[in-house]
């Protein structure tokens, strides 16, 4: 429990119109979560638009989250995202899934209408525009994906259905092994994009994969606090100036990885905080029938990185 | 649900070091609840004394309670406000109990130190308090007191604890005839006061009462929206002037009530709002251990009202 006082900055007076009796709420249900942004953005946002919701951030792990998602409903609360470790095992306590999100077998959205909870995934999305913000082009080149958990199923699966031509999937042989195989089963059965899944302990295939391939993604979290000085790749000789490697991580804003990307003389090494700002306007507006003013929010947490 | 977009006063820029993920939630659980003020009290609060909380009102019923009090668990919420119709049935989801709760049979308050919940009255102290505030002094001197819920409950212990020299309670023959009962025994042994229970349809012994006492209090919530247009006491007459009339309503913030009183010429005739301000003072020092700056508040209200 915190309850030191803050600097507050951006209130200048009484608040009216906001944070009364007519406030909806939205969460974050996830484990470790905190360090989110995802609060300052979306509150921004509609603080901006003179929207009467509010978000915030709850601990919650797999085995609060029947009670958690039970909540939504008790509280009448508008919705919530979800996130690790609860993007799969949310599924099983939601009454209806959009078609993307049954596809990537993730959820990273619920929407609460009148009792109703249906679950989106917009995190392929956000992954999708973020490098379309970058003037970044992917349709008909090849992607390396290490991961295969709720961040990596759905940047798979929406760039397949974008255009992707292919994608190697690397992951241990752990528990989301089978998410995989069913990942590349989905993507070839339903897609033009052909997909494999590949051993990370083998580490000539891995090198090997990066080396051909157009976009390194990292969606394993791997070189999140607290664990930011690890990096499944800490040879700069395995990339090759021409191509993009992303980071879904965006705490702390510059990995491990990106860092000896950005010593091998990578063109384009990206954080995924654009990917968060996206999937988050994408979520904003499934709640609030708004567009998120992502200009906005992007200068308010740049202004906040440098505080 | 209401989506449409507000006007916000009082937020000049992007908000910092508050709506965070570090921010933790207070509700109010009652049924009818998003009129209240409580939300603007406490954010205001917050937001001027830098502490990384938020208050939001929830429609929680007593069939809805046991699982509002779980989300309380659940979600790691600081605590939440209780109103009507929960003030007593929340007794047996808790924890623990103030003695003052326990004296009253009434909870307005539950605090959450680490998954133990304990619930608190200050309902009476913020009735006590608001009429000090206005420099009225009831000790050793005689009320009248309509209602035996969760608002009068605690209205009359405090009033007997801290010094009122008689209380006589009306009452209908209803489901609170045992409470009403239960709390002139517990008046009568533990306080110095002397309590007495009367029939609220015997209009004769009512008027007698009104005109023998110095503060008439009316704690039913008659009077309240959408009931704006009822009163107990519709004859101006029954009143005199040296008297104190004290509604706990306080939407409308003058009541049908108030309006009998002050045609009748009766010196102080207050609503609830002194007392819904002081008792979430309390209620904020249990939750935030800080004071609340209840002059500030007092003028948020003012302005708001002014709107």
């Amino acid at each position: 429990m915190e309850e030191k006082k803050n600097k507050i900055t951006g209130v200048n007076g009484p608040i009216n119109g906001w944070l009364d009796g007519h406030t909806y709420l939205i969460g974050l249900m996830a484990y470790p979560i905190r360090h989110s942004m995802s609060p300052t953005m979306h509150n921004n946002a509609f603080a901006k638009l003179g929207l009467n919701f509010t978000y915030l951030c709850f601990e919650i792990d797999n085995k609060k989250l029947p009670k958690a998602v039970e909540a939504i409903r008790t509280l009448d609360m508008r919705g919530s995202n979800v996130s690790m470790p609860n993007k799969k095992e949310v599924i099983k306590y939601l009454d209806k899934l959009s078609p993307a999100s049954e596809m990537c077998d993730a959820v990273n959205t619920i929407v609460n209408d009148n009792g109703v909870l249906t679950g989106y995934t917009t995190d392929g999305i956000g992954f999708m525009k973020s490098l379309e913000d970058e003037g970044i082009d992917i349709r008909g080149k090849k992607m390396c994906l290490a991961g295969a958990g709720g961040a990596a199923t759905p940047i798979a699966v929406q760039a397949a259905l974008d255009g992707v031509s292919e994608i190697e999937i690397f992951n241990i042989h752990d528990d989301k092994w089978a998410q995989a195989e069913k990942n590349v089963k989905t993507i070839n059965e339903k897609t033009n994009c052909k997909a494999s899944l590949h051993d990370l302990e083998d580490k000539d295939d891995f090198k090997r994969a990066i080396s051909e391939c157009d976009i390194y993604c990292d969606a394993t979290g791997v070189g999140m606090k607290p664990l930011e000085d690890m990096t499944l790749v800490e040879d700069p000789s395995w990339f090759h100036k021409d191509m993009t490697v992303f980071d879904t991580v965006y705490a702390p804003r510059t990995t491990k990885l990106m860092k000896v990307a950005q010593k091998a003389g990578v063109k384009h090494v990206l954080n995924g905080i654009g990917m968060m700002i996206e999937q988050g306007a994408a979520a904003f507006k499934l709640w609030t029938g708004e567009d998120m003013p992502t200009d906005y929010i992007r200068q308010v947490i740049f202004e906040n990185d440098n505080k």
